[in-house]
């Protein structure tokens, strides 16, 4: 055991851990949930790229000595590397708007450091977590910096497993290109289209996704670093603001730049809300296409079953041979959540109180989670259920062909006055309205034949 | 015009008008909406109740003499009978907690009484706003109080419209009692029941929302009047509180109390929230099965099919004959209203500061707006969608009779392992679980037959 | 008194009603709301734009002859120019997808050019409201246009009211420009600021709200028209897609284009979902600024007091010469009540099925009361109170010197430890920091004045 | 290693587990986040009281043997007094509508009963997962049983960590009692009061929250055990479902009734959406407290500052000297992440169709997180700061003594309109309101003195 000190007095620190004195009042101060900063890697790298940088700018400005500054950033890049992220322990939900988090940075990136330089664990006189790591620094502009800058870190992963449904739904549409189908508008059976078109659409709607999330994620690359305290650079020198900046460009290859006001950009979460927002949307799609599935693939045989998808799990331990569509209710479940937590996002960011918001470490937590959660869902619903999905052919066929739907292309040819009334027959005939057609000599079967021409009746005359 | 002064000066007023200067800062002040108080009939009446209560009040501790007093209580009840509604111009969506609503109340009630006594409108020296109509109130109190009771007084005409709509459900489940059909779980084909199960059921879960609300509603029997500014009862002489309540409880015949701690009481938006919440509860559940006749009338042919909802407006200027189900499709819309205006009434609340909840005036608004949106949703629902809805007795049993459904019965008969290998077989081969089990001589027909019987299937063996 | 006939039936409409059948029974079955159509001026006239530019294209393919086409455009132009829009008494929420307002415009445009034409209102063989009004379209792609062109002639006003708030919290920070003030971070005193550097921060923040309202709206230029019922453009002639677009693009002077895919236009609320979004954090924003406004005015006695908001209308009638915050307040109900309404469209918006969101007028409803909510509000805002916010110098100068802040700007000149020593003796003496420093003889009174000018207390040294 | 197998083929177990092949196919199909059953003892031990329960029912009704049943009892005992949790992975977001956390249970608990009997893991033919286990049963009713049991379980911990942060705000009602203050209204000087009322306004709104949890949650007693698949019972005997729910009322104590309506009931979210929102009104209020402390104890001088929150971490890297009200932070973001889940069960609620809802799962990670949340953030509310707040008594004094909130209280000595113009006098002048009355000779100071006694301000005289 070692002892560390602080404003408010001493306490004893097991000597083996990387943490100090201030992570452990924070994991003490906010047992909330089991979810800690170590399971969030990408948050933890982002720190310490943020830190990284700004020792170097600190060394630029002769701030610090070289042997400290190199320790440092030695330090940082092992964090980046992947190491040490068990010593992470502060809660993702805590007081304080990230104090906490970015003194566990501190902490572990100062002890690292001491190791490196032969010095032990908690010799804060040779390497300070306040003084020396977090010199020019505040909470409050490194904080946000590496929350932006985690997002940017995730987005890739949440892009390509959306980009790994889009392909599957594109793939099915070339495979179901030459099914026609009954469309469905309000639930009650409308005009002809083919299942391709209505794949196609699927991946179409998810595409506009991606190009939303690439045309936000942008607004993250605007940054508070070197604002400090709130926004005025109170304590840095003139210059250090764009110096960590740059660096921190440099080591990530993301095109960083200063806020354009530093005071606003200190408590403004403007760019976590629209991005969750996005983030809001692409779940609503993602849950609208689930229950299409399920609709199109209800039965198997009441329902209308146009399609199936691959049976992943026995569906009852009661009901023989039934199986359900587990896949599409986990991704609209997923879509509720995400839903909630942007709810959630728009109260904390609302909370904002003079020059700072002490609810982003909530913010951060949230949108971390949507963004997981999304990831997980795309690449679960690619590989577990779109990826199996089979067309029911003739059922399709079967379908459009008994229903009034084809009334509609009759209109050009019969007017809208006489296709009405063949409607109405069908309906109260049961009959189906080819044979109507034919019964009462409107059309000859070959006129019949060159209307009901798939591409005929799937785009414009 | 005549010209009417306060705090900050003075203004002209249209003379024929009977609200003063402080209403007509209200309507400058708040130009946000066209949802004014004339509009909410029984938040005028709840306030005129108020006040009524309070000038007696008054009158028995000797604080007003009785000319003025009854001059005031006559006032009170011609707002009560529905005069002078018009009166009200300021707008619900306020600032200043409602401030501007108890002053309109009290100006319009002034003026009321001064024309009773054959004084000139305007004329305060002889009936003043403040000094007499709201003697020993304050905002603080007498609005919270008012809202309680304009939702008590609109209760019951939410729950007579809920009464004919669960009504029209059970007469339903009557007429539909004999008609077995196909259960599903999951959007899958699961067991057997009858339609009149499924009719039953949405009038068994509505049922549960009025005792919902009537176990709720009581919340708003305690009030904090008498607390005036913030619950301490500043400048109310001591038994006022409760004769204020006693007097406002005879007039209303409703048992209001004194809040056990009128601190709390001033700022606490609790009985909102939670009421706010059942509202919401019932619109969840209105929209469930909005939308389960949605999917049961899909159709008329590629669909389920197994009810129609009565046709209520052509559906489609493109498409002859079709036919939509517009009126759960309005339900739903009012259901996902009524949960958004619930998550801004949860912001509201939280928004409360110290004393006071400055946010109150939204509250009101939109627990009204609620009320109403579902008192006429449920008359539509019920008049326009229910009433006319038609059971398609053979499209039900033909589902139920080719469906793989009836293996489950079997279970206890066959076993289940006999009864999945039955199930695959029909999956493979499309026959029907009946030809199947006598083609292969598991059962004989008469067997068949009697597991078979309806009431066998619907319930426990 | 006329009759109509439909699809249903037979209707007796009053005689001198531009309106038919169609729009006679949704007001009959939809009575839900008094938020009718008619006070929704910007969707009647983009409904006109829209069906003035498929007329002129079935004109120029040759589907309607020039006599027909050119009443049916001048009867749009009539809209246009803002007559007759008491003829649309449809509900704002309805079921059918938004068949009941197209259905009123077709009929009130049909009657319109009936009676230029000189013929009897109703006389729908000469002008029908289906066959020639709606010639080619379909509600599905007619309505989702003009609920789009709708919010583009919309926005211009709530960017001008943006605007005009922006302008004034940049006057107020040119204004305050030199009044030196404490920062507070979680509401504890942080270190120096200026109130002019607070005030810039609430433009800025605003500002980028205009950018973002401009960055998404173009969203809205993509169209389905000509996809009529399911996007398939079923019953359109080739190239009548364009045609239209390129006309309503001509009309409006917008840069309208087809959407990509038809089929997934014809069904996708995703532009609506990511622009109320953008709403709803224009209200986060104004919601924390006018939470930060109440707090700075805090008083006029017993709190921050910094700035004071101009007097709009005595606070209390028990509480002589109280004054209120009351614009903030309903700026926040205002933002609460934006937040709530995004709600409700994200749940319509995931509620869509198939090929087609039944729920669309809910979210058309939402938009355009969102729009107007904060176009309102912004203006309320400005004029009724940051126009008239005054500084208190003497308080802000006095907060400051007698805060710990000071000590922060120490740092660099005495050392973190020697700081935190006299913040702690500031604390337990009570003492000011300037005095300690010069009692302990720290700093001489020279040095002490040097680095407390006002610019280095506020940006980088 | 072991092989099993299901409707849908094989697979290879690890020999060790005690789960088997349907809770690996769940494990594989939901890989969405790291929250597995294993985490939720509340939920696993409800799980085996319920198959303890159902198992003791078809032991009584014959259908079971002895041997078998008593294995099985005994293996739920097990579960109940914690054992084996580790051997439940299936995630917490599944779909299926619980089907793999009730098969989760039935394989384990055929597992621990193989064991007990004697037989390898995984020989079910000895014991059946589903024929023994889940005899007379449907993941349809089992589960949404076992929810409520688990909510029923966690409730006393919520109410316990409740009560003693109720506790501790009666305390130090008792401790401030004597401590005279200002109240504030609309953030503006209001009127006297005590710290001690302010503080036992905060127990009392919280008392109503214990009361309100124990009035709602016997909705949960109220279960559909019996109903099987979807109500009717299916595959049971006539009196299992009597038995079955008696056996669970013995077996917890609870008194648990059978639902009226059994179909109603199999897909009725009615129960969890309330409770739901009751844990949110809980939220909204803790959050309303929060934010009071953080308002009351801003500064240290420049604020209130009439209370201090113990200091319990350094509050700044680079404010020497700062404290923050971190943990009051805390709290409101664990009430905004309760709204959040709230919004996502209220969808989740609303989703369901025909006979089920699927989207269950979600509905009871939700509240399980609502509870959990709220029983910590209540604790560490209690322990980490109500408990050492202290007051600043003089700075009270001094802020009362120096508003004009006196003025009020000379209202019916003076007259309201003298007392206006003494305000107006005291607001211009900067002068205190007690000096200013006897300056002009108003009252004497003994008079004042009289008034001004702290009883006769807080009360009603």
């Amino acid at each position: 055991m070692r002892i560390e000190s602080d404003l408010l007095g001493t306490m004893t620190i097991e000597n083996n851990v990387l943490y100090g004195i201030q992570t452990q009042r924070a994991v003490n101060n906010f047992p909330l949930s089991d979810k800690t900063l170590s399971q969030y890697p990408a948050m933890i790298k982002s720190l310490a790229y943020v830190k990284a940088a700004c020792v170097r700018a600190n060394q630029q400005l002769g701030l610090i000595n070289d042997e400290k500054a190199d320790a440092i950033f030695a330090s940082c890049n092992n964090l980046i590397d992947g190491l040490y992220h068990d010593q992470f322990p502060v809660g993702m939900i805590q007081g304080g708007a990230g104090t906490s988090t970015n003194m566990n940075a501190n902490e572990v990136i100062a002890n690292i450091a001491l190791q490196k330089l032969g010095h032990p664990l908690g010799a804060y006189q040779f390497m300070h977590p306040n003084s020396d790591v977090n010199l020019s620094q505040s909470t409050n502009d490194v904080y946000p910096s590496a929350i932006r800058l985690s997002i940017l870190l995730q987005q890739p992963k949440l892009i390509a497993s959306l980009e790994g449904l889009i392909e599957r739904f594109s793939e099915k549409s070339q495979e179901f290109k030459h099914i026609l189908k009954l469309a469905r508008t309000q639930l009650q059976d409308a005009v002809p289209m083919t299942l391709g078109q209505e794949f196609a659409g699927f991946a179409s709607t998810l595409r506009e996704e991606i190009k939303l999330l690439n045309q936000l994620s942008p607004f993250f690359y605007e940054i508070n670093l070197g604002g400090t305290a709130v926004g005025t650079g109170i304590n840095t020198k003139k210059g250090y603001a764009d110096l960590a900046i740059k660096q921190l460009a440099c080591l990530t290859e993301l095109p960083f730049v200063k806020a354009e006001d530093l005071i606003e950009a200190s408590s403004d979460m403007g760019a976590f809300v629209i991005y969750s927002s996005a983030l809001k949307r692409l779940a609503i799609k993602l849950s609208k296409i689930a229950n299409d599935l399920r609709l199109l693939s209800m039965g198997p045989r009441a329902g209308l079953s146009e399609i199936n998808l691959p049976a992943k799990q026995p569906g009852s331990s009661i009901m023989p041979g039934k199986v359900n569509p587990v896949i599409p209710e986990a991704v609209s479940q997923v879509a509720y959540q995400v839903i909630g937590l942007d709810s959630a996002i728009s109260m904390a960011a609302e909370a904002g109180q003079l020059q700072l918001n002490a609810m982003e470490p909530l913010i951060a937590f949230n949108i971390m989670e949507e963004m997981a959660l999304l990831t997980n869902a795309c690449s679960m619903f690619d590989q577990h259920c779109v990826s199996g999905i089979s067309a029911n052919h003739e059922r399709c066929h079967y379908l459009l062909d008994n229903s009034l739907a084809l009334v509609t292309a009759l209109n050009p040819f019969i007017g809208y006055d006489a296709a009405t009334n063949i409607a109405k027959d069908a309906l109260s005939s049961g009959k189906n309205i080819k044979d109507l057609v034919l019964e009462k000599g409107i059309l000859s079967e070959s006129q019949l034949a060159d209307i009901m021409q798939p591409e005929k009746l799937t785009e414009p005359a």
